[in-house]
């Protein structure tokens, strides 16, 4: 690029219609920029308070422990499992797709004994298959799945696990990361133990934080554990001395302060919009995406009823080349999407629209952009004519 | 407050002189606040490796493991401790403050055999008992240490550790948080195998990244772990295919993409400064503080040849009230300053004077506050006049 580090860096005005981050509203960027306090600040401890609020609203529940991770999604997963798990404990993990797959990993490294349970990817989990694994493994703790598959574009149904785990008296834990605020979810309701999500999804705040939920059953855990929790950082019971109600706030650490005004703003545009609003404009903008496709001879990966609308994967045709077809839409559409992973390379892109992605021009631009970029690339693999 | 959740939030303007975060130039805050891309756009790719390369050359390093890890200091830390220790693995660990103590609890989590050696809060570690330590205590494989202890103000003789350290065989894992571009450091003259630090205090960032830098050591030494780092976030192996310096890189978590173009623009400005000049300034504002408390008759805790020039540890007078001058100095002048933390709770004040922090017009506008503060409270103290 031959630019030298000493220089400003301006980016690109993407389009982000990928996988996340999705695009993120001026009045977000602006929050983002306005002077940066203490984290012990007053005013900032209001802010906290305020942000608990607003994603016990999001997340449909009363929990006392919720609050954002000072770290990507990735991080709010090792927060819910490292907090629950101990060294031997069993976990059943759902796996159709990328997130179930790295849970496993993630409950392997914490200790636990893994039972994994494999589902095609682009299907959701079966909690049929859920329930016959907790009636063959005795002494399940834990029921690990996601809700909504960011690799797939999968939605799998969270309150008929949620109820089969409870009924086997294991603790669920719920990868939300893509389903917050583009899909209703009910904690409470549905009787969810712990839940992480990303800021950078259907919140459509910039990437970096993870708003987490813990139930009563799960704190109760926490606090009964025999092992301390193996990362201080994650251990719940110390954050929550920072992030608690009480006055008396304890340094736990330096929360990232401009990431937290950020993360306001966009949970203060998702309440001014309301929860239902959201959901209906995700669910329209998916709509007029799969008929453009269907118009355009294109098919989406996953069943009709299993789809989800903030994530659209789309069967990429044989004759297409779909490293050329992404290139294109990037450098000369500044569209962003997203390529398939693992098993799903190659045969599908991934569409999100979330948060503000989720709106009409932007479907229209990006429907007419790939059809134009199709078009391009199946004339110039046509013969020469004579 | 009486606020409601749906409003804006509008922070009030601090002069941030506390143990950090520090003041935030307005254009570190406008570049927060650029277009967020995707964390594979080939422009963020770029933008990754210009923050390696700035990373590098603060750090004194050519250590090709070298990035910003997604969450604040603490993390880094977690992540410098849990890539290197395995269960069983004894560490030795310089305890003359919060963080030394912080860092007992996380290798101590993370299953280490964890040896603490102590000394006086508001005093340096003592090479030659790190020396004596490892002559006593038989295959110690790390030395855990703070460069500059942020909640005492002290700096020690980190490059006469390391030395000891390597003459024994074992790897040094340093906090560099509150050191990094306010004195030097020289990673690669001095031999240190692990640092971590912080984006919120000499580089004058928002908080909520750590800046980390693995020496060829240290990743021979995890690539040959027996175990699986516990984190699978933090695994070193792991996020290197992501921040690593080839082409094609692999999708590890979502890089928090705001806050690394802070990072990047925090960086651009130390650079451009230049780094000698950066100690220079830190120093003299350091003297100009130190003179202007001794013309007030107040004394800094550390020993002239141990202070860090960006933190200065304060001796609250016996006839003051710690917690009303503060509150004062915050709701009546909008200046933060730190409270003393631990044994030395209510017996000193911390002021930073860190990256953007450190320039005259702070410190006098600091010393004319709490001088007006302190005479404000005397005088109330007064009995009243006959």
């Amino acid at each position: 690029m031959n630019r030298s580090y000493l220089e400003a860096f301006l980016p690109p005005t993407r389009l982000l219609l990928g996988p996340g981050p999705s695009p993120v509203a001026p009045e977000v960027l602006a929050a983002m920029a306005a002077p940066t306090v203490g984290h012990l600040d007053p005013s900032f401890i209001g802010l906290m308070s305020e942000i608990k609020t607003m994603l016990q609203l999001a997340f449909g529940t009363k929990n006392d422990v919720t609050f954002a991770v000072a770290g990507p999604g990735s991080l709010g997963m090792d927060a819910c499992v490292l907090n629950l798990i101990e060294p031997g404990d069993k976990i059943l993990i759902a796996r159709n797709g990328v997130f179930g797959t790295r849970m496993c990993e993630v409950a392997t490294r914490g200790g636990a004994e893994v039972i994994p349970l494999d589902f095609t990817w682009g299907t959701p989990v079966d909690p049929h298959a859920i329930e016959s694994a907790l009636q063959q493994h005795k002494g399940i703790k834990f029921v690990g799945f996601v809700h909504a598959e960011t690799s797939t574009g999968v939605q799998s149904d969270a309150a008929a696990i949620a109820a089969i785990a409870r009924k086997y008296g294991a603790l669920t834990i719920m990868d939300a990361v893509t389903s917050l605020a583009g899909i209703p979810i009910e904690l409470d309701e549905w009787g969810i133990d712990a839940v992480y999500s990303g800021s950078q999804k259907c919140l459509s705040c910039p990437p970096g934080l993870s708003p987490v939920s813990f139930g009563p059953r799960a704190v109760e855990h926490v606090k009964n554990r025999k092992s301390k929790v193996l990362s201080w950082f994650l251990d719940i019971t110390q954050v929550m001395a920072y992030w608690g109600g009480d006055k008396a706030r304890a340094y736990h650490h330096t929360a990232p302060v401009n990431s937290l005004y950020a993360l306001h703003e966009s949970l203060r545009r998702v309440h001014i919009e309301g929860l239902e609003a959201s959901f209906a404009r995700h669910r329209a903008a998916h709509l007029q995406l799969a008929e453009g496709l269907a118009a355009m001879g294109l098919e989406l990966l996953v069943d009709e009823p299993y789809r989800l609308p903030q994530l659209n994967a789309i069967k990429i045709p044989a004759s297409i080349n779909d490293a050329q077809v992404r290139a294109s839409l990037l450098n000369d559409f500044n569209i962003e999407i997203g390529a398939g992973l693992g098993p799903l390379a190659g045969k599908i892109w991934r569409v999100g629209l979330m948060g503000e992605g989720a709106r009409a021009e932007h479907v229209s631009r990006l429907l007419q952009s790939l059809n134009t970029v199709i078009n391009m690339q199946m004339n110039e693999a046509l013969p020469l004519a004579s």
